[in-house]
């Protein structure tokens, strides 16, 4: 069954909620309140209190299926559980799994992941080139939405994002690429299904990005923990400060065992301090967009 | 606990068995014998059945987990009898995962993957540089291994990693990088406990990767239905013909189904099939190597 289109869905929550918020929902075993039970298992009630506590001011959730896969099957059962829960809340769910591989391992990715879990959109590496993002290109045509890597959020994304070839930087050539990719999956936003990775970390090439791919949103992660603030990330949105969610998940999920809220918040007040942090997130940003 | 170094392990077991072959263990729902029951649960016989075929005449095991992955829950589970199968068949396990994320979510991956799953060692992406496989590095310095992705065996593989920076083509950039996280790790064979994917369908590119680091040791995909012959891999060998392991999937675990083999086999001859496709590649590559 065909959705409606994954960029026109993702911006119109984004409006509802006057939140360009991306929650970011990567549970470590260790730092759950022990009161919720056992890893994978606690998971699921975890998230689903931060989803219920957070829903009102984010636009859309991103699910890291690593810290899930790592606990083998029951890890995959709280997955699927956890990304329910997301969208039965109304959230676009993007399953941050950064796959990427030859075209029949790509379908059976997609047949898993965008088929057959509740999963609106996810993250794909561009490594392999055009052949190896078909199937995810396909499931664009029916509503759903990926996010290629372009310029990661971390340090080391220098190491080959940046090299220069014909005096482009690859994570610019990347964005061209996934630009034509994209070009016959326009919404009614102007938005394509097919967006980019712009790490919030790396402003000045998330700027390039922009200029480059006017028409691609992106999805913008290293907020709050890894260290960006909200005058980094300004330059990803367009004039009516629209094109990009900002993804973060420790400063919202874990901000009850932040440094500052560690008096503030008890363990039992997990959720009331994702809620604090995803509000005061919301209008950090809101301040310095365009248009809001 | 430390395991014997990863290079070591995996050339004595080509040694031992004469053979470079890597049988890649992708079992696809829609092929597999009727009689073995409903998947993901019935990949769990056939891979049995087919490693204890061809395991003397073969090297190693790849398991491509998305065709596990794609079933959720029960195929992660399946996946884990899978890789524990070939393993205590004396296989060195080579999960093809593709995986690449920040140190953080990196570090869950190695957990789960190399930690936790009965696995040698996996494939990586290399797209987000040096921070994202130092999780996985520390595992080698522990028997572990890993393969990142220098030049695919996809057509589109040009897309991005043959564009050339500073006079370099990107895949020999990662080549240089995986060179300089590799060379504390050296086996008493003089190979890297981190090696490289070289596609067999490139064998020019397979040459310059080569030369580039002859030290570390090559996964090489794209053998057989992926239309690679014999000659075309030579080049990823030393002068004692080792170096690398080529792997093969549907061409040995889908012999039965080949047009050829159609009227030779019956379908409950799967495993049959899959030895004599083993022996023959086998034999096929012994015919071009050197030193054999």
């Amino acid at each position: 069954v065909a959705e409606r289109h994954f960029a026109d869905r993702l911006f119109e929550s984004a409006a509802k909620k006057n939140s360009v918020v991306c929650v970011g929902l990567d549970p470590r075993a260790e730092w759950l309140p022990a009161s919720l039970g056992k890893p994978p298992e606690s998971f699921v009630p975890f998230c689903a209190a931060i989803v219920a506590a957070v829903k009102s001011y984010v636009a859309a959730a991103k699910v890291q299926v690593a810290f899930f896969e790592e606990h083998g099957a029951p890890g995959w059962a709280a997955f699927e559980k956890v990304c329910g829960q997301a969208r039965d809340a109304g959230l676009p769910v993007i399953a941050d799994v950064k796959r990427g591989d030859i075209s029949e391992t790509a379908e059976a990715y997609a047949r898993g992941l965008l088929d057959r879990m509740p999963v609106d959109a996810l993250t794909v590496s561009p490594y392999l080139g055009a052949d190896s993002v078909q199937p995810f290109l396909e499931r664009c045509r029916r509503g759903k939405g990926m996010f290629v890597l372009a310029k990661t959020s971390n340090r080391s994304s220098s190491d080959f994002q940046d090299l220069e070839a014909g005096g482009l930087p690859l994570y610019l050539h990347v964005a061209r690429k996934v630009r034509a990719w994209g070009k016959e999956l326009l919404g009614e936003s102007g938005y394509s299904a097919v967006g980019l990775v712009a790490g919030a970390t790396h402003p000045q090439q998330a700027a390039r990005l922009r200029a480059e791919a006017p028409d691609l949103p992106f999805l913008v992660p290293g907020y709050g923990a890894q260290g960006a603030s909200a005058g980094d990330i300004a330059a990803c949105f367009d004039r009516a400060g629209r094109g990009a969610i900002v993804n973060a998940s420790r400063s919202i999920i874990f901000a009850y065992r932040g440094a500052r809220a560690a008096s503030k918040y008890k363990e039992s007040e997990f959720a009331r301090a994702a809620e604090d942090a995803a509000r005061s997130m919301r209008d950090e940003i809101r301040a310095v967009l365009p248009g809001r």
